[in-house]
């Protein structure tokens, strides 16, 4: 990575309110991490004055700063002014972006606002980052090294983040490339991130069987971030040490590995399930409809997905599924025998290769001392084998409860793909 | 609002990598809002040392300060130690905590990792914040006011949102109350929040017919905040004035309001069908399941809910549905009259008293000039009488796409319980 240290701000008091949330954060930094670039630290501050201080911090340590917001034309939008104002720079009107707002209006149909005329005010200096999808244009300063006094990089860039992202494409990405050239006069990618996305095993046991070892050798960087029943384990390093140890981190996790991307689960299922050319049902009580809808999220799963049922009632299972009533009445609509029957239903009446079952309590009502709230049966169909059912117990939040057993579902059917279990 | 300074502090490298964006500062300052707090800035730092400048530059001027994460049990989670070792405190055993993680190992099966202890260490004097859905406890440190030193009230909390959630609402909340209490002497809530969640209704159109009229008042802060196919309109003032404005805004927005308050459209939906005692059914191709699974995610849903249907291919309408080979054949599977007999033969099987269905091409595969991506046909069928079917074009991506449609039939569902439609 290039040594800059690299600072972002972003203003807004719907940020720090809670009405909005920030997606900045997230989209810049998986863009400027291929580069060579990574954010030290991120700010947000309420709309108006309040940036000036944090001005006033970040300028003698950041290389490179990066603002978001405050460009439009209302009054609250006061981060040209206040930038310039700190600077010592005066504002002189740019006219093509004047031209380019007026013009933006007549192609729209909207009258021209006299306050829109600020947003064409640009501090002495600063390039002009053209905004094809709103009025305010971005702005980049570029480092001023005094004798007493410098300034990192500042880009002011516009709130909204389709407006945002486009700019950056086109017009941040391309300066970033030159600046890093310049300053740091070499390659900067010699540092590559690499996650891997795993499931079915904790973050504790995850350091202690390879994490803490890898964090040992000290030329790389280990990280974890936890969801439920999916832990990402992240290793940023050189290409060559991170090819050296991937072997042994394939090998430490085993059949837990899901995927060494971005892949998520249900982009796996459906991948594995389309080169098979095999086909999948689904059918759910607990879950609701979720595992369904996890897996017709990735586009083409209408290639492998054959059907849902969501039988959410006795009377459904027995009706959609042919669960007989009395295996219900003698076991209950949880239990091993009627998971058994739900998938195998689903697997005659769709006529599938697979089917998922799910049935379960996901509270916070219906539990029983017997089967507590968190309760889960699963089970696993495949044409031509001996139905596979397992129970769990998740006690958690409802919404959470139906992530961890589609999860756990789909990880089975992965598993089952993937010829690590029969 | 009250006079306290309050910041927040996100921990976290996969933040500032981008491979996970956060949700605590958005959770956080609709939480905390009510309660007279209001974040004045919000930081992002890297997992680490790099804690340790922030607090030194925090600890000055914040009268509140939130951590997350960094509490976990690996060796990138340094947040309690370098607060402790900040503060001159020791850390010690807190043996209920311990116990407590080795209860959710036997709990859950899995073995206690000894890497797990150093989450019962707490620092001298902070109170200990029980995690019911993680190992890792919160932590309250309260204010100390030395002659040479103060520091500010400090809350640590678990990185991951479904535990610390929680534990915001059981533990922390009523902390807050108490030191605003303390530190203000007076009621705090002299300023409401009152939230109405719109839907059918542009920000714009919203602006215009009410909230620019209200901006001018003075004595009222508006906000707007766009999801798809929703808007919260937001109004922070006064209970008196708020009262006295709120005919004004009902009447404005008529039937697009969808509530009052921060209940989800599903919500609302499961609520009237319990009040009424009716119950619903559901047949989906193009939301694939996210219907079924976003009225599934409200508990009680069972009592109203009877069944869905995922019908992803064209076989599965026909024989799950009855939907008519030729029908499909004629018309294709994404028109008028398959959605309805799509609608009709969900309500059919179901016994249901209502049902809705869906047909679309969500993409980004499978349009055509005739029917380009975003098409999508919806259908409200109730027992005797004509099912009522409608045309939408979302030309979007495919989750967003799938949020719209299935707001937009449980709003047509939602607007027939309340009698505006039939």
């Amino acid at each position: 990575m290039s040594t800059l240290r690299v600072e972002l701000i972003n203003t807004g008091s719907e940020l720090l309110l809670g009405t909005v949330r920030d997606s900045h954060l997230q989209w810049l930094g998986k863009e400027l991490f291929p580069l060579g670039f990574r954010f030290d630290r991120q700010t947000t501050v309420p709309d108006g004055s309040g940036i000036r201080d944090l001005l006033m911090e970040a300028f003698p340590r950041a290389d490179l700063l990066i603002v978001t917001g405050g460009l439009g034309p209302t009054t609250d939008d006061m981060t040209r002014d206040l930038v310039a104002e700190f600077l010592g720079l005066k504002l002189c009107r740019h006219e093509i972006t004047l031209e380019r707002i007026k013009e933006r209006c007549r192609a729209r149909g909207f009258a021209f606002q006299p306050r829109m005329e600020r947003q064409s005010m640009v501090p002495e200096g600063a390039l002009v980052l053209p905004n094809d999808h709103g009025t305010a244009p971005g702005l980049y300063l570029p480092a001023v090294e005094g004798i007493s006094w410098s300034s990192p990089h500042i880009f002011l860039l516009p709130g909204p983040p389709r407006e945002l992202q486009p700019m950056v494409q086109s017009s941040v990405i391309p300066l970033l490339k030159d600046i890093l050239l310049r300053e740091v006069g070499c390659d900067p990618m010699e540092r590559e991130c690499r996650t891997y996305k795993i499931v079915g095993m904790g973050e504790s046991l995850l350091e202690s069987v390879i994490g803490l070892e890898l964090s040992k050798r000290g030329d790389l960087e280990v990280g974890y971030c936890a969801r439920p029943n999916e832990v990402d384990f992240r290793l940023i390093g050189s290409g060559k040490v991170l090819d050296e140890v991937e072997p042994k981190v394939i090998q430490s996790v085993g059949d837990h590995l899901v995927s060494d991307g971005e892949k998520s689960m249900e982009e796996i299922i459906v991948n594995l399930l389309e080169e098979k050319r095999m086909t999948l049902a689904t059918a759910e009580s607990c879950t609701g409809g979720h595992l369904a809808n996890r897996i017709t999220n990735v586009p083409g799963a209408s290639a492998v997905f054959k059907e849902g049922f969501v039988t959410y009632s006795n009377t459904s299972k027995t009706e959609l599924l042919g669960v007989p009533a009395e295996l219900i009445q003698v076991h209950g609509a949880v239990s091993e025998a009627v998971v058994c029957a739900m998938a195998e239903g689903a697997l005659l009446k769709s006529g599938a290769v697979y089917a998922l079952a799910t049935t379960g309590i996901a509270g916070p009502g219906g539990g029983t001392p017997d089967k507590p709230v968190g309760t889960v049966w699963l089970a696993l169909a495949e044409a031509g084998k001996v139905t596979f059912s397992w129970k769990e117990l998740i006690p958690t939040d409802r919404l959470t409860f139906k992530q961890v057993v589609t999860q756990s579902a789909l990880d089975r059917l992965r598993k089952r793909l993937k010829g690590f279990v029969h």
